[in-house]
């Protein structure tokens, strides 16, 4: 068999070792061959191709990124997309693709499969918002910076009586913010999952202060909303955007909370660093058990699936289920932030 | 509501999120005033308590170990053991008991829930080894640790042109050992549930070294046994130990690669550190979830069940399930760490 | 002896090493009584006192931030000030001063020493701009944290083909920027001791992504500048607000890259977290032997000197000697900068 | 020029910047060819070459370990091995040689410089015994290394009430146990410079142990020795090595200890993890400047000196006066761990 092998959307940590596996299961176990295409999609459109042997993932477990680079185009919203990704699986005489990715580009590899050629996806997410698996490559890293991040403002804000706002990502989601907040001893946590009201920000923050501490962390995602009617005029200030902006509104929610407390207030946009870096083992397991599955999968003749972690067993999942859906923080994970805040 | 809280067993990352959930919920939520029992059953025997406030948990998040201090003694293995933890409880007006532990102190907590207390056991291992649940308080930030260590040894082992084994904790199961080759890309790993063929061992090696590669790391588990018959003579050796020690199997090993192969080859034994530090946030947030759930259990008037994580959320089990039990590593991963060697 | 302990001006990782040194070997060796001030100056103008025996500093030494609290107030620029301080030091029956700061903090500590009480001086800043010592308490854990963020997002850049901006902290000097930048093999840095020419920033990017790459790193330090006539019109973007504002310098910086190469140009502006966190063990080293050498000062009877390191030695400085002064980055650092880009 | 490139003696973090160094600012500034030989010494005997260019030093900072090889053998104590030597370098017409290497390394280097080639030496140990620099290559990670072991293995010994024997490398003498017992805040450190007393060490703990803790953490370095005359009967066992053996002192000393006070004594001997994995920036950066530096000492003719640490500037050092001597740790270091146990 001739497996083509791409990384699509944004980059995270664990997606080389997901790359090593399915070389080394692939061309190791069953002798196949294996090319990456370079910068997801845009790569199988271009035919922009390398080898993938076994010299080339030499030392790439603890590297995070993707080797094969990554871009976040989509080739049934291109024009003579699936038509160019056709023209050059049949160039490099591909029999199959393992496509690792987020749901937008799972969602593409859906399309391709329509086409005729055995596609198996394996899910990617910083976000954690692919449903239908426990949790997907690069999560539990993007955790790990983010609690790091929180531990170290701690300190600072503890020193000199500060309130704390950190942003993290998560545009539809808040499972970053939500297990940072926790694993950081946070105060209070925003996420998208929960509009917040900004009185009752300012009553905890009052009430906390006023009782026994001098300081507080509050955590936001970059896509927690103010609730409607709540009496926050940033509602309208960030509908001027028209889309979520990075830092607009943990901003937003800084100036509030100084306006109205006389708090010392100030932010902190993790950004970039939370995509980044060395993956923690969970994620390096992870990306090599779901290369490992997907290779399998392969020998058997499936496709259209995506390998997903349910428990402690790895399973096969329809691709087309998990399609334009969201996974949202659960109630219980959102009691634990709020019962230890 | 008063609540009693113990931490038994060895020390591991994250207990003391797990505290801190029980008196941050049970006290700052409902009410209940919480003490803590120092030493395990220990000072539920000897009446050694301490209060836990708000006060006690400051700061505890990121600090490994346990603020209750622990100790490997069970009562019902004691001579009026149970006699003098009743005596205890009743002095100290204990209406309910938390328990903290591997499947040792948890089978306790089982013998006291029937003199009529309610008891809820919390699962703490390094090992991974109780059944029932995906994981335990203390397993992820242990896989941490051993593959740092594999990490930093394979830069060595590459330098050096040599043969590492190293070993790691897991007396009866190979959690440790399969999880930390896998993420630290190690070319081999014996743990108790596959026993190991030296010739077999010799055999991957020279085949290794011969084609492409002039190092090798070998993750040993401590508890990792010889097949029968093989024709290591080590078998005798271990057994005149009647139990297994600590570094005994790595060094058997390295001496007989050392020996057949004549590959320069060196041991390093992880001991301790596996068990300390700070925690991952996997392990601070696993010991905030449980610790949240045994308040609500209690309050729901549950007793002798465990928390368990299954999939994405916490449950509850009751501890008889566990008791004499032990969760190996199962097939797919040991398939995993085979097929990337 | 009564010591008084105070912590000025921003926080940063080791001055809990410091207070703990100066607690131990005061009280420990010498039989001392010690007590701290809260909040810095603040604390010796208001009377903000607490004891500091052993309990106190227990497991401090990998805690970040200051357990005394810290605040950047200068008792020789409030009226009256000076004032408070000696009847507050007289109703606390203080015999000496020790005083860890940086420059700011120092430089009132020598008007202080001028009242007739002994003064000792230990130099913190993450900055690295005091003169007259190798370094001081934080430095090197900020650029940790500062190096690692470049880590992780090498890897975002490489994978996506971009040019990453990632702003440190260095008001007026750039020592972070250039120790990162070497540390994380950035392709470029901007420091306040270099006034940046944008043409030449431009070129080089070209000619590297025209030969070889397609992604860049540039490290910049808040307090970097255009040089006086260079073709960027930021110039007066930033004299619009007449102080340096975070994260101004490497959104201008990213916003002209952008328009005139077209390359796909990212900001982070690390911020808070450069101050914070568990200290590397050489600021715990620095802090400890500062701390020590600080008692060891006031038993010679020594006043108004500062501790600082040289070479493989602590010594003692007059404060006067390094007031009103800035260290800066050395040619032969920056030259190692340029020339590993 | 064409210059050739070796590693030599146990290898540690941060060789891979000065390679890195030397190639960037050799090839990249000034044009030179560099070559690097495999494996130390050996390669340059038996003529095992590699091309360095841009391409091979792609990534390589983070990463431990050298990406040469390295071995223990020096030329001139093997049979023709300078002629080997001086044969291989006119055979690859290398006209200077940077040699990156420990004591012996160093005097090979010193040899060489001899036989009429440009050599200049760049110091690498993590024992930090190499005198007249202020430290070397991989110190400060080894030191990171084993301080995170105390952190560690404190809470262990904290939750079980346990005396913990911790030891690391150090053969002559006691650097890094030195700085990690200060780093770590361990109770006692035994160093080969102060050779130990059992009956005060006993002393210590049993006072310690009465007075206001449960628990202590001893760091001993691998080559402590105990007092002469003193009442421990370990000279005479350690004797029969006739040589150093790792994990020798540390047992005797644990087992003396759980004899003499009956108190819990465990040990970890923490081993290879010390050599390897990635760099802190100190080593990169350290590797960085005196790469620069061994090339610019090469463009200005010198040859058989040292690049060092001073302070804050890089100078050079005749080899010469290295040869033999070993940096002890220095007093004012020593008082400093015995204040602060």
């Amino acid at each position: 068999m001739r497996i083509g092998l791409i990384t699509g959307g944004g980059d995270c940590p664990g997606l080389n070792a997901a790359i090593r596996a399915v070389v080394k299961h692939g061309h190791g176990t069953y002798g196949h061959s294996i090319i990456g295409f370079r910068n997801g999609w845009k790569g199988v459109i271009e035919g922009d191709v390398q080898p993938l042997t076994r010299e080339h993932i030499r030392n790439v477990l603890p590297v995070g990124g993707t080797m094969l680079g990554t871009a976040r185009m989509h080739p049934h919203r291109v024009d003579g997309g699936l038509d160019a990704v056709r023209a050059t699986l049949e160039a490099e005489r591909v029999d199959a693709l393992v496509v690792i990715g987020g749901d937008g580009t799972l969602d593409a590899a859906s399309k391709v499969a329509e086409t005729g050629i055995n596609v198996i996806g394996i899910p990617k997410t910083i976000d954690n918002d692919v449903v239908r698996t426990d949790t997907a490559i690069g999560f539990e890293t993007a955790v790990q910076v983010a609690t790091e991040a929180v531990d170290r403002i701690h300190t600072t804000a503890e020193s000199h009586n500060r309130v704390m706002v950190v942003e993290v990502m998560g545009r539809s989601t808040g499972w970053i913010a939500v297990n940072a907040a926790i694993a950081g001893g946070a105060e209070l946590v925003l996420a998208p999952e929960a509009p917040f009201d900004m009185d009752r920000v300012e009553r905890f923050l009052r009430h906390r202060h006023r009782a026994h501490a001098s300081f507080s962390i509050i955590v936001v995602a970059e896509g927690a909303v103010p609730a409607a009617g709540s009496s926050m005029d940033y509602t309208t200030e960030l509908g001027q955007f028209g889309e979520i902006v990075s830092g607009a509104v943990s901003s937003a929610v800084a100036h509030e909370i100084a306006e109205r407390t006389g708090f010392d207030t100030r932010v902190t946009v993790l950004g970039h660093v939370q995509r980044g870096g060395t993956p923690l083992p969970a994620d390096r397991i992870l990306g090599s058990r779901f290369g490992v599955a997907a290779v399998e999968a392969l020998q058997a003749g499936r496709s259209d699936v995506m390998t997903a972690l349910h428990g402690e067993s790895v399973d096969l999942v329809p691709i087309s289920e998990i399609a334009g859906q969201v996974k949202q923080v659960p109630e219980e994970l959102l009691r634990v932030a709020g019962a230890l805040a």
